[in-house]
C-alpha cells in the first residue's frame, strides 16, 4: 500500500450496530471462529503450574475435532500434562516448545514419542522468540483467573486467583488471536493483567484450575540438613564478595537449596540492618514476609509460587508485577541485570561450568531452564548450590547432558565439599582470598567427588536420536536433546 | 529459519559483563545509536498538548542534523508547534499522520507548505493503524514525565506529570526504536505506565514541558448562554431516549458546549439519584469530581485534560488509565462500544449527517478527529452540539468541506433552534415523540438556518490540489483534504 497516495471511497457507511461480542458459548464456536486448523501455533501460560486445567482441557478438544500437528508454545508442562501423550503419540501434537517439563509428558518425549522436536528456552529466551516473530504463536489460550465482559484478565480475582500472569504477556501481545479462558466473568475489571485489546474471544469453563496446585514442584524449601549446611555456605560466599549490603538485588530459584538461602540470607540481613533494593523471580510467601520485616523495599514478581504471595500483590504496591519480557528478554536492560546474585540449582555441572537443568543423569528430561540461563547472565555473581554428588551420581562431570546454562555465565559452585570459583571470576576469588573463604578450582572438586564414587563415563551420543535442542536466550542453539532408549 | 532443524552452536560462550545502559548522553550519541537518517517515521504523542516542549526538540535536534524526508506520526499538533513550519517547507518533514492539528502549522499545511501529505486520523484508528503495521514507526519519541533508570516510564512523577500516556502505548509496542524523553530521572519504577522492555534509550532534557499547557484547546466549558441552551436541550434529549438510568456510560467531547452538557446531566443525574457505570475519554477534573460524588463507579481515561484529573489518577483506583486501542480501537470491542451516549461538536455537518471537525468554513485545518469517529460508532447514541450557525457562518451544509465522521454513525444534532434526529434512527424519533420532546428532519433544521442566512454554495473542488485524506478509522479513505489558496 502506497500509504500517501490512495482513492477516496464516497458514501462510506460503517454501521454502528455491528458491534462485536467477544464472549463465546463453547469450544465448537470459538473453533469455528478461530478458525482453527491442523499445523498451527497454539500457546498456554503456567502460572497454575500443576493444578492449571486449562491446556489439557483445550487440547482434549481440539484433540475431539481431530486436528493434527500441533506446534504447542506452552511456557512449561508439569506432572498433571500427562493427558498430553496419546495427543503426542497419534500426531496431534508434533512440536513442543517449552522452558520446564517434567512428569511422565516429560519421559514419553525423551523416550522419542514426539514426531517433530522439542525446543527447551529459557523465560526470557521464550518472551523474546515470541517479540521477535522467531516464534510465531496462532492461538493463545490463556487461563484467565478472571475476566470482564470485555476481555480484560485479571490474576487477582477468582477462585484459582495466581496473582501475575507474567508468562502469558508476550503471547497476548504477538498472537494472531487471543483467547481468554476464565472460570469467572467480572462485570468490571479488577486489577487488569492483561488487558482487553489483547483479547479476541472469552470462553467460560467450570473451572480453570486448582489453586493449590500452585504450590507445587520444586517450590517447597528443603529440609535436609546437607541442603541446609550447603545454604549456609553459600550465604558465607555471598557475604565474602561485599555484595551483601543495602541496596541488594537478589533472586533465588526454586529449588529447595536455594530457597534455603533466601532463608539464611534473611538471618543475615535481619542481623546486619541489611535493606535490599529489591528481589526478584517467581515469588513465595517467605519473599513477601522479607519485603514486610524490611528487609526488601520491593519485589518484582513474574510469577507466584503460593499463595501468600498471590494474595500480596492484590493491593501491595511494593510488589510490582512484571512480563517474562521485562524480567528476563535479552532483548532490553531487563530486571535480572541488575541482579547482584542469583542463587540456582543444577543437576549436572562441567568443568567448564556450563550446568543443564534440563534432563537427569539418565538423559530424562526432568526440568528446564526457566530463569535459569536469564539470571546467571545478569546476576553479578551467579551461584550453583548443589550436593557434590547422590545416590553415587555425580554432580560435576567431564560434560553436561544438556547444556541449559554457559559456563561463562556461571561463576561459583556450592557444594557441601567446598566451594569452586570460575576461572573468569578473578574478582571474586581475590574477594573470598581477602574474607577467608576457602574454595579450589571445579577440577579439584571433582577430584573429592571421584574418590567416593569413582569417575563417571563420558556419554557417547554419536548414534542417537536429535529429539530436540537447548535454545539460549538469543536465539542460539547451544545443544541437542538426544533420545533415550 | 526452519525452526525445527538448527545447527548447534559448540562452546557458546556469553559475555556476562556486557549489558546495556539505555541512558545516553545527549542528542548525538542518541541519533548516532539510533542510525537515524532520512526518510524515517518518527512518533509523537501530545498529553502536554499545548504544554509540550519535546516534540519541538527533538525536531529541532533532527533538522540541525540535517535529516530531510521525515514522516512525522505525531497524535496531535497544536499551536506550541509552530517552530515545525520550517522544516515542513524545507523538506525536513514531508509527512504528516496525526489526529488533530490546530494553530500556525496547521494553517501552513492548509496553504500547501507540506511536500507530501497528511492524513488526519482518528485516536483509535491510529492506534489501528500503527498496531497493524500499516503505519510503521522507526522511531518513537515518547515526553515521558518520569523514568527509571531502566526505562520505566511514569505519567504520574516529575514536574510534567500529564497523570496517563493512553496515547504512546501503540507507539511503544510497535516502533522499532523507543527513546524515552524525560526530564525527571527515578531510580526506582513508580506506577509504570509504559514497562521498561519497551523503551531502547533514555535521554534526559531539561524540561519536557508546561504542565500548565495540558489545560488547553478546547477544553474550557463554555460560558456562552447559547452554548448553555444547546447543552441543557440535548440533556433533555438524552433523558427522553431512556437511557439516562443506573448503569450509564457516557463521554463528551472536549468542546466547551460538549462540557456544559456534563455539567447538566451531572445536575439531573444527582436529582434523579443515578450512579453511571463509567464516564471515558480525556478527562476533566470536573469528571472527578462527579465520580467522587458517587456519580460514576469508575472513570476509563486515555489522557488527563487537567492537573486535578492527572493529580487525582495518582491514587484512586476507580480511575483507570487506558491505552487509545483500550480506549477507541475498531479492532477489538473497545471502550467506546460500551457507551450509552457520546457528545461531540461539530464545525459542519450535511443533510446526511457527515460531520466536519478537521476544517474550518474556510477549508482551513483547525482541529481532526480525535475520539470523534471512534465515540459516534461506539455510542448507543452519538449527540453533535452545536450553534446553527455563527457570524453568518451555516453549520448545516449540503456537503462538509471534510468528512470526518460518516453520517451512518451520528444520530442527534442538538442546536439552539431545533433538535434534527438521523432517520436511520426510527428508535430514536419513537423514544422522543414518547417523551413529547420536538425534532425534525436536518432538512428542516437547514431551512430555519438558511431563512436567516441565506443558502451556502457547495464549493467546487474539481481543480484543487489535494494535500491530504481524512482516514476512517478502520483505515478506508473517506475524503480529500484541498490545499486552500
Amino acid at each position: 500500500m502506497d500509504y500517501f497516495n490512495r482513492e477516496v471511497i464516497n458514501n462510506y457507511a460503517p454501521d454502528k450496530s455491528a458491534k462485536e461480542n467477544k464472549i463465546v458459548e463453547g469450544f465448537d464456536e470459538l473453533f469455528d471462529k478461530l478458525d482453527l486448523k491442523d499445523g498451527m501455533s497454539i500457546s498456554f501460560h503456567h502460572h497454575l503450574r500443576n493444578g492449571d486445567y486449562v491446556l489439557n482441557q483445550v487440547m482434549e478438544e481440539i484433540h475431539k475435532r481431530g486436528i493434527k500437528d500441533i506446534t504447542l508454545v506452552a511456557s512449561s508442562l508439569f506432572p498433571i500434562n500427562s493427558p498430553l501423550i496419546p495427543m503426542i503419540e497419534d500426531g496431534t501434537i508434533t512440536n513442543i516448545i517449552t522452558s520446564y517439563m517434567s512428569g511422565d509428558v516429560a519421559r514419553a518425549i525423551s523416550k522419542g514419542a514426539l514426531k517433530g522436536k522439542v525446543v527447551m528456552q529459557s523465560h526470557g529466551g521464550r518472551a523474546r522468540a515470541i517479540m521477535s516473530g522467531d516464534v510465531k504463536i496462532d492461538i493463545a489460550f490463556i487461563a484467565s483467573p478472571a475476566c470482564d465482559k470485555r476481555g480484560n484478565i485479571s490474576a487477582t480475582e477468582g477462585n484459582a486467583f495466581c496473582g501475575v500472569l507474567g508468562y502469558a504477556y508476550a503471547d497476548s501481545i504477538m498472537a494472531a488471536k487471543v483467547v481468554a479462558v476464565t472460570d469467572t466473568l467480572l462485570e468490571y475489571e479488577s486489577k487488569t493483567e492483561i488487558p482487553s485489546e489483547r483479547v479476541d474471544y472469552i470462553i467460560k469453563v467450570d473451572s480453570i484450575g486448582d489453586p493449590n496446585g500452585i504450590i507445587s514442584g520444586t517450590t517447597r524449601i528443603t529440609k535436609d540438613p546437607v541442603g541446609l549446611r550447603i545454604a549456609q555456605k553459600a550465604v558465607e560466599v555471598m557475604v565474602a564478595t561485599g555484595l551483601v549490603k543495602n541496596g541488594l538485588c537478589y533472586q533465588s530459584g526454586a529449588g529447595g537449596a536455594s530457597l534455603a538461602v533466601t532463608k539464611f540470607l534473611a538471618d543475615y540481613m535481619k542481623e546486619h540492618n541489611i535493606v535490599g533494593e529489591f528481589a526478584s523471580g517467581g515469588v513465595t510467601g517467605d519473599l513477601v514476609n522479607m519485603m514486610k520485616y524490611g528487609l526488601f523495599n520491593r519485589i518484582y514478581d513474574v510469577q507466584c509460587f503460593d499463595l501468600v504471595s498471590a494474595e500480596n500483590i492484590k493491593d501491595d504496591k511494593r510488589h510490582i508485577s512484571m512480563s517474562a519480557e521485562k524480567y528476563a528478554s535479552p532483548n532490553k536492560d531487563a530486571i535480572v541485570n541488575s541482579l547482584d546474585f542469583v542463587i540456582l540449582g543444577a543437576t549436572e555441572i562441567d568443568t567448564d561450568f556450563n550446568v543443564n537443568v534440563i534432563s537427569g543423569h539418565d538423559g530424562i528430561i526432568m526440568g528446564g531452564s526457566g530463569g535459569h540461563q536469564d539470571t546467571a547472565f545478569g546476576a553479578k555473581v551467579s551461584i550453583i548450590v548443589s550436593k557434590l554428588f547422590q545416590s553415587r551420581i555425580p554432580t560435576i562431570v567431564d560434560r553436561v547432558g544438556v547444556i541449559t546454562t554457559p559456563g561463562s555465565t556461571v561463576d561459583i559452585l556450592v557444594t557441601e565439599r567446598g566451594v569452586a570459583v570460575n576461572c573468569r571470576r578473578s574478582d571474586l576469588k581475590e574477594a573470598l582470598d581477602k574474607a577467608g573463604v576457602s574454595y579450589m578450582s571445579i577440577e579439584e572438586l571433582k577430584k573429592i567427588q571421584d574418590s567416593f564414587i569413582g569417575e563417571a563415563k563420558v556419554k557417547d551420543n554419536s548414534d542417537r536420536r536429535v529429539i530436540g535442542y537447548s535454545e539460549y536466550r538469543d536465539g542460539t542453539i547451544i545443544d541437542n536433546i538426544y533420545e533415550v532408549k
